[in-house]
């Protein structure tokens, strides 16, 4: 057992978990009690009830987020089931809270069901201003916030689109440290489950008008079973709408095979799969991101024996950490201060620029905000709030 | 609007409603976010896995109760639905902390539909460690209660149960008072909702051995059409069962026919509904309890000019205030403390008499404790946890 593994443990068991309930209103006196509950309360209700509308500003519905899991993919650990997941959903909380002031609830369901899980989000909802959704496994995934798209709040599976978007902002500050335009751009992927898939989808993305929103042409994606392309085998519903955008040019063979002469390696699979002799087989000035979690693809000495450029990885103990924490309060926070109903491709994309811009001179070592900067949030927030 | 009113919607608006997140551990460092997010919280994970109930410990489920409702019996107000039944849930939230330092999240459910309800609690059950169902309409609210004490934490209809044990040691500290045994007491109860019927059957429950608990052998229960007797029309299967009980004599006629000669009136009906010539025509030193909110069944003044010896309402502004807020702290308290896994007929009954006995010296405007006195909370989760 590592160190964090026991601090984290004593820490956890000190507390009883990492969250409590605040109460915001006094309740000391009778006078207290008429106001925070009967008689006055009923007041509150009735204008809620002529008005549901009034609830963002009278209830906690404003400000307040759920966190739903099925605990059916938690960090590296897998099906873990939702009590196994709470820790990681109520930490999610904690950051929501810490990095934006936002309230948040970890609901960690007993049901891996598609419908189950969809219709206990409708269930909850009136609670919420907004549903980020974690660590629920792939194609699920996918079916389920696209489903919840009615909703009228904000339904937002942070694991595709968090991660999509802080790899955005960190691939658009790399290309201009190399001096690369990404519509000239290689890019191989490797991992096609939600990460993998939801990356893809936002570099290759259409904004609402069907225009293409970034200049990213050539993407190849790499499945356990090598790069995937027209008519191989193995590929389900999810894989061949990524077919309609990536690997135009119908490139076979493994990750190694298809990493020759790339410019960009992101790896959102499992460690240690490339080594130095791929980066040294990819394009100029490689950039590479390794975001497997706790073992990278590609540990970064490796990758920069090899001669990467740029190297990110998902870890905190190294430069550069692609980091869902830059990204997912601030996009919150921005959406629900304008009562946004859905998180759009334009507010991912202003997301994505404005933490590329939040730095102001990228350099090898930090082509991203530190996870700590907590001027971070409210830059993505205004940024989120006006392309709403 | 009443002055508390527009305090109350003042209140509200400037907090976004009661309720925030606190965050019990630091995120301020590198080293914070590695111990409360990622990579440490795997290992608080793994644990949780390996043994699911250590999420007692190690996850707010311990101290975490959700307060779920369907907004279909607010308060007065009725079916106003989940968004504006939310400040009522807020309210109860905030009392559950300030009174027993318990966290929780108020859920209102856009279903009023039983099985959905008991589909959706059980799907959120994971997280907490108790289930508070609150202002959910009567008859679904039995059942919706009886087929969740499968879920293995407790779960709780504080409309009905709370009302019934705050009511039951208000009985007992004023048949003290007025030198009566419950054994004796003629007991009529007009109201025959989710509140009439738990008052009505913890009054004459069995306990777990099939031994009556409480002495009380004579009641008649009133609905709209008067007394419940047997062979009566318009008795539904809750009213049936209550006949196995109540009534026993076969009594006919409306609420003023069977007050008299009765011991003990308690309303949870509507108001205005008797007045001080009913009083006068009960035995000797009667006790009246009035609750319906927020018109007594009769006014205090009212039921004193006809004699009445103790006078209990649901109101705070008058003396012997039968508050809920009295039980449910102390009740969740010692039953989360001593994992049990349901509310027994002998925890409800360990809080009544502690409730009571918490009066050291009742007299006839003191039969129940201040429901500011935060030591009450303790005195009851420790016979709760005793009942166990």
């Amino acid at each position: 057992m590592s160190d964090y593994d026991q601090r984290s443990l004593d820490l956890h068991q000190k507390h009883g978990g990492k969250l409590a309930t605040e109460v915001l209103v006094p309740l000391e006196s009778r006078d207290d009690l008429s106001l925070a509950y009967t008689p006055g309360v009923a007041a509150v209700c009735s204008a809620v009830a002529e008005d549901v509308s009034t609830a963002y500003d009278l209830t906690i519905k404003g400000h307040t987020v759920a966190i739903v899991s099925d605990g059916s993919a938690v960090l590296g650990l897998g099906n873990i089931g939702p009590e196994a997941a709470l820790p990681v959903m109520e930490g999610k909380a904690a950051l929501f809270k810490a990095f934006a002031g936002i309230d948040a609830v970890p609901l960690c369901l007993a049901t891996q069901d598609t419908e189950e899980i969809i219709e206990t989000v409708r269930r909850i909802a009136p609670v919420f201003g907004g549903i980020n959704l974690e660590d629920i496994a792939a194609p699920r995934c996918f079916e389920i916030e696209n489903r919840l798209q009615d909703l009228g709040i904000p339904v937002f599976h942070d694991d595709q689109h968090g991660t999509a978007i802080v790899l955005l902002a960190a691939m658009i500050n790399a290309a201009r440290l190399v001096g690369k335009e990404l519509s000239e751009m290689q890019i191989v992927i490797n991992g096609a489950g939600a990460a993998g898939t939801a990356i893809a989808s936002l570099l290759r993305c259409v904004n609402a008008d069907g225009e293409l929103c970034t200049p990213v042409k050539d993407i190849v994606i790499c499945d356990s079973k090598g790069a995937i392309y027209q008519g191989r085998d193995h590929i389900n519903p999810e894989k061949q709408k990524l077919l309609s955008f990536s690997n135009l040019g119908g490139k076979q063979g493994d990750v190694h095979d298809v990493l020759v002469g790339a410019d960009v390696f992101i790896g959102v699979s499992k460690g240690g799969i490339i080594d130095r002799t791929d980066v040294q087989k990819m394009a100029d000035k490689p950039i590479i991101f390794a975001m497997a979690n706790p073992s990278p693809e590609i540990m970064p000495d490796e990758a920069a024996a090899g001669g990467a450029a740029v190297i990110g990885t998902g870890r905190s103990d190294f430069p550069n950490q692609v980091n869902n924490v830059l990204v997912f309060p601030g996009l919150f926070l921005g959406a629900m201060a304008g009562r946004a109903k859905h998180i759009t491709m334009d507010m991912k994309l202003a997301a994505a620029h404005a933490l590329a811009d939040y730095v102001q001179e990228p350099n090898s070592d930090a082509i991203l905000p530190d996870p700590l900067d907590k001027g971070v949030a409210k830059a993505i927030a205004a940024a989120v709030q006006a392309a709403i």
